[in-house]
């Protein structure tokens, strides 16, 4: 991947400059008057809840992707590389759509705004994470951002649907856009379990740093570009309420699904961030406490079973293999979060101007242009120039990093090891 | 444990959502005039202080429970499911012994309040690590909190005794309570060393993490709830100073009492919070600096002391097995915190209104209350009916939990190491 | 190490305790009748600056000095102690030198610029990491703050110079003085590649932890002593658009000086952080928004070139070994930083009073005055009595810790092993 990769890259990130350069300014008032503007002030009572979402995106998603035994490094390491890239682009991307293609100034808003662009890739990287190189996450990365700004201009713009906490326009199109690259790359020789497509009992333990990270600051995620006051405040309290209720379901229906009630690794790093998924959507709205929770406790449960009934259907039946699992935390409790908001617009519990048909049609949108992109951007993926790996090498290291001689893992560790041990025998 | 446990928590999970159904509602003034309520003010600013705790809660305890080389995901796994059953437990309790069994409202201080209430439960859950089922977990959560909040209760509005940072009411009651389970549990059978009972390598490290996150976030713990302005600076600063002291007081010591001048891993994950936890009832007084640097020079000594001599003889005189030596670093610390606001308010360093009578009386009911309210629960958890786990799986994770094929340290990760390496070279 | 460590450690502690009695106290106006003062509101709103910083310091640099496969304890260890003593110190030493001698306030900027002081020890411990003992880390601890605050009061107040993120006097500063202690101490027995110089997988996703914390939080840390508002605001999106660029160059430049394309995970642990250290100086200056990305790209490149070229030439011909690279992650671009802040102002880009000149007086001052520090600290390092650790002991834990019976990578470990897989299988 030598020349390739990086001649990508660094032709990219040349793009990016000059796009900056030419589209994008500071968001600052030269007051020279006031002690104190609207824009620093909203700035500084921002930073803290963009600096949660941002341990999210790198700490959060990067180390829930360290879970496979020997595809630790590409799991953190490529999910910094995309995150960086598609920060960039997402604010361009972003700030031209919504500026019309004039100049358009960067604050703490569209800070944010770039790190929910890059998550919906980080998502669908969940999907296909193993099975394809650096430079078709690259190019992943570009036609899908793209193509989710230009969904979420629709859902907010267009039909003015209500989705504070995004569950339909970050985390069901990010899943369902995964999911159809996956279906298009899907290979014959990776049905069956792969050798390497397993987790060891430290790998378990680096995963649960990012579902830990993710579960704490979900509520900045949600609350983040909520009308500030009431609003705000409402979601931060409804999306700690939901994660606690998807929590307890988690465990219940993880002990409750398995023969000898023991609990699975897979659904305690993803089932209890359900709930942060799901509330997404109402997260602002005007919801009582106990529906934040049973939308948290469903969750919970709909992504338990998932993991144990539909991902196995979905990989032999559908020839759809999910790496992560991200439809059991991002597809379904997604649109579980868009359905719930539409009950609760028709119960009244909404505070804008959302309506229950505008609603639909923001989901129907989010997952209809996250397929369509997804199986065109698959379509892309598939041509046999971007270094696909070869069936053997998926979900290894080694392929793109220079792995240490010792890898606790690997025949050689042992020969390694071995040899030492003669050495100090001797 | 697959339909006892998992039935138990969904139960535990609709009665949460009932109680919030009857009794919780949002703390939000509805303002349409003001630009800005006080109440949404006060959200902002606590928000990343609230943030800090519940990293605290979720990964500084959690992690700091992954030291044994066998037992990580049960440390870090029943941390979270203990501490989301706890927080709603929590506000429960707490709200309604406020508000005298009425309607009250949920905003970021009983958030605050119910990470507090887990928190004892947790130094509590290190007492007990490795040799209880997580069905007795959820059992103590339950019974502690109650027992916790009624001793809270007490302290702050009967003797009106002042505990900012908590020394009292949640340290030293959780680690006297923690042990009064841990006497109860006692089992002839974990008397002498277990095989499981000890770390390696990279679980020490994991356990790092822990120490560091609740290390770094300590002063938003101690000064959370205090007063805003100065008392909330004041609180801070304290306990800044008194954690460096502990640290620097930690290493000299556990140097001190190796015979090699080797420091011990457990001293520095442990005995270099000491500071943290001893400054707390102090931590928003008028105390001078220095004063607050001593604090934690001397939890720091007597903390590794603990670990050294007396944590052996507990374990083999008293029969009390205390697996994280949460008497050390929760228990020692919280007393002598106690003792210290006693000391201040002689020397008349208290801001507020608390006397050395009530200071005394808040560190008395908070022991008794827990050791009486821990012997109690150790006797309903003694009932042959939780699921104990036999003495040869104590300290194993794959009693409840699904463990990875290969474990870097199980018999059976050889064999398949040795396989796969025979594969490879035939 | 026993006596000597633990002795020095406790008289340390008890002068620092005697310093902060004489001369600092609380930093707060007893107003009384105001209901906020303007002390406590910017203590408030830098808090959470405070915090990413100190996360940073502790989290960030402690694992990312994890990496070495039998030196993680006193990675992160001594990273924690250092760290607490140097807290302590840099309060003192840059309190007194600010004050000319006299009682003088801690507050939340004080409270900052000591994590500031604690950095370039830490910088410059990276550089004889392995190689040292604890009390020679201790002794380079007192001494290197004492310069480093004489050559911040040069630059800051003397010079009137700009250099808000502080490339120079920190970064720079730490790896020339850290540089220059390395070759005094230089010993031929390590010239080589040491037996325990290496990573394993795991330790080098233990310090993909420390890269990512110091990645997302390094906005705060060139921001948090900026001038409020609109200078801060700038340098905290200045910074954050640097890391990205630094990030997608790193990637690509390790790829590409591999033969075979392979990532080399030394480049992402450390080069992706370059562009935090160069636009140090520039953050808060009025420059283009492309310009702080060409300044993290052009950073992530010369970082990996010097990895890649340069360290073996330094290791190998000027005998200095550095251990962790700290010459091209703070070295090199921190005097890059330097170099473009001198362009920024030709440009007429800086916003303040500095001029080309004194800004290149700083530059001089900082590395004149760490290569003549760290040439004395190294002298003085050098004297026999502080316990050097013999080479085949060097890059290992074991001579300073109790280590678990059990280490991964240990021979022993086999032995224990394999003593257990053959118990099991008769």
């Amino acid at each position: 991947m030598r020349f390739k990769f990086s001649l990508m890259a660094i032709g990219l990130e040349v793009v990016m400059i000059v796009l900056f350069g030419l589209f994008v300014e500071y968001d600052i008032a030269h007051q020279v008057n006031a002690t104190r503007s609207p824009k620093t002030d909203q700035f500084l009572q921002l930073y803290p809840l963009f600096q949660d979402v941002h341990v999210m995106i790198f700490v959060g998603f990067g180390f829930l992707m360290t879970f496979l035994k020997k595809y630790g490094f590409s799991g953190v390491g490529f999910n910094l590389f995309l995150a960086a890239l598609g920060l960039q682009w997402g604010t361009i991307v972003q700030g031209l759509l919504h500026d019309k293609g004039q100049n358009f100034h960067i604050g703490i808003k569209n800070m944010i705004n770039a790190d929910f662009s890059t998550a919906t890739v980080l998502i669908s990287f969940g999907a296909v994470l193993g099975k394809t190189s650096p430079i078709q996450m690259l190019v992943m990365t570009i036609l899908e951002i793209a193509v989710f700004a230009g969904n979420e201009h629709l859902v907010t713009n267009i039909f003015q649907a209500s989705d504070t906490g995004a569950s339909m326009t970050i985390h069901a199109f990010g899943a369902y856009f995964g999911l159809a690259v996956a279906g298009i790359l899907y290979r014959p020789g990776l049905r069956w379990e792969h050798k390497n497509e397993e987790s060891v009992y430290h790998s378990d333990l680096f995963a649960m740093i990012g579902t830990l990270f993710l579960w704490i600051f979900w509520p900045s995620f949600n609350s983040a570009i909520a009308e500030p006051e009431e609003k705000q405040y409402r979601a931060v309290i409804n999306t700690y309420l939901s994660l606690v209720a998807s929590v307890i379901m988690a465990y219940a229906l993880s002990s409750l699904v398995e023969r000898r009630g023991r609990l699975d690794m897979v659904h305690i790093q993803n089932a209890t961030l359900a709930g942060g998924v799901a509330v997404g959507t109402c997260a602002d709205m005007e919801i009582p406490l106990y529906a934040a929770m049973g939308i948290g406790s469903i969750a919970g449960i709909i992504s338990v079973l998932g993991y144990k009934f539909l991902s196995p259907l979905l990989g032999n039946k559908l020839m759809i293999k999910d790496t992560c699992g991200v439809h059991n935390l991002h597809g379904l409790p997604g649109v579980f979060g868009g359905l719930a908001s539409i009950l609760a617009i028709y119960f009244g519990m909404s505070a804008g101007s959302s309506s229950m048909a505008m609603q639909a049609a923001a989901l129907g949108s989010s997952i209809g242009s996250a397929i369509v992109g997804g199986l065109a951007t698959g379509l892309i993926l598939k041509l046999p120039i971007w270094d696909q790996p070869p069936d053997e090498n998926c979900y290894d290291d080694s392929l793109y990093w220079k792995v240490p001689k010792v890898r606790e893992l690997d025949p050689q560790f042992f020969q390694h090891a071995h040899h030492n041990h003669l050495e100090h025998e001797v």
